[in-house]
């Protein structure tokens, strides 16, 4: 069969980490072409015998250095034909989360460099990536209210209040604490690790780890997590 | 810039329909080709210089004659790189619902039939077309979660029973009654038309019908109906 279509594909990926108590995005600088040295979101066109999951793994790897299992299809990006002032591409855009601590960063093929940005700080970048962005970090949003998030982004132990932070910065706002800590711990998914951590003046905090198998099984039961604004 | 690729984009559109108590979807028999006379969803290639939406929206159209303002993305099917057997083609597809009753189906282009299957008895359709719908259906079930979708897909003025009925054959399981009744009837955006009607030896049915603006704000107050299974 032959089709008479001028029309590319590429797919773009939308990495959340949290870091320095901030939700970050990774970014990569154009190593050539229109675009040269300026940053975007990873992501390129895809192969022809490839699939569209394969060539987003593949093409984070590659950019980044970073290999991650888990990415979500996020949304395709095509109603604007001119999105590409290149030619005429639509985008499979995908989300996934990640926690940088774990993550060494390499630049290679189209990419030039690699860094975290803080989603706060996000520059205007070419194409529609700030629209990508914006409609992964809503999806991202829309998650928390239907499973919990913090697995894969705080580190293995954690006082309560990083979690805690970590879906106020998500969220971009306040949230109801004792109501949030009551509910989250209601789920029995997360263990007291019977380790402190000292910070600061403060008072030492106790250090909770996910009980995964726990968090599975609430899972399959369907947990419902409206979170309250403060 | 020049882009070696070989890939080709089409849109796939699954239109939900509720009829005969039934939860129905919207299909075309194939006019040409290695799948002629075969019933597939309707869809087609992308035009170079249109969005996707739009693609999307004229494909329902020249296919079936139904135009439908609202389509919401669905999912981009292309993991499978053998997904089309004819050539490489990745699927952006679309969820719709309609009310059958106000449309007037009319084949064209590439079409030579168009119909509604009941849900339940859809036959093995080529390509992953039968995914697509069981992606489509995981979807309308999970919108049921967070905004009831009654209003596209019955009449005007519709008994009670109707509602109830239309949710049990999305949801495709019995429903707490009582409950679902006690919760819709809350939002407040059911109005009694103080009609009634008769239907065989039954108990004549009071007639409701949507009050559009109270459920717009009830949206923007942020409902969540969670539904109870018998």
């Amino acid at each position: 069969m032959k089709i008479k279509q001028n029309i590319n594909v590429a797919v773009d990926i939308a990495l959340f980490g949290y870091k320095d108590n901030n939700l970050h995005i990774l970014l990569v600088k154009q190593g050539f072409g229109q675009f040269k040295n300026q940053w975007v979101l990873p992501g390129g066109f895809l192969k022809d015998n490839e699939g569209l999951l394969d060539g987003a793994k593949r093409e984070l790897l590659e950019e980044t250095g970073v290999n991650i299992s888990s990415l979500e299809q996020l949304y395709t990006f095509g109603d604007n034909i001119n999105r590409d002032p290149r030619a005429r591409v639509i985008s499979v855009a995908y989300l996934a989360t990640a926690n940088p601590s774990k993550m060494k960063l390499k630049a290679d093929t189209d990419s030039i460099d690699v860094a975290w940005f803080e989603y706060i700080k996000i520059p205007k970048l070419p194409f529609d990536h700030n629209q990508i962005i914006k409609t992964a970090h809503t999806r991202l949003k829309a998650k928390l209210n239907y499973q919990p998030i913090g697995f894969e982004l705080l580190s293995a132990k954690f006082p309560f209040s990083d979690l805690e932070n970590l879906y106020m910065t998500i969220l971009q706002r306040k949230i109801d604490r004792r109501n949030f800590r009551k509910k989250i711990l209601g789920f029995n998914f997360l263990e007291e690790t019977g380790e402190i951590k000292k910070h600061g003046s403060g008072r030492p905090a106790l250090l909770y780890k996910f009980n995964r198998r726990k968090y599975m099984e609430s899972l399959k039961e369907g947990i419902n997590f409206e979170i309250k604004f403060a």
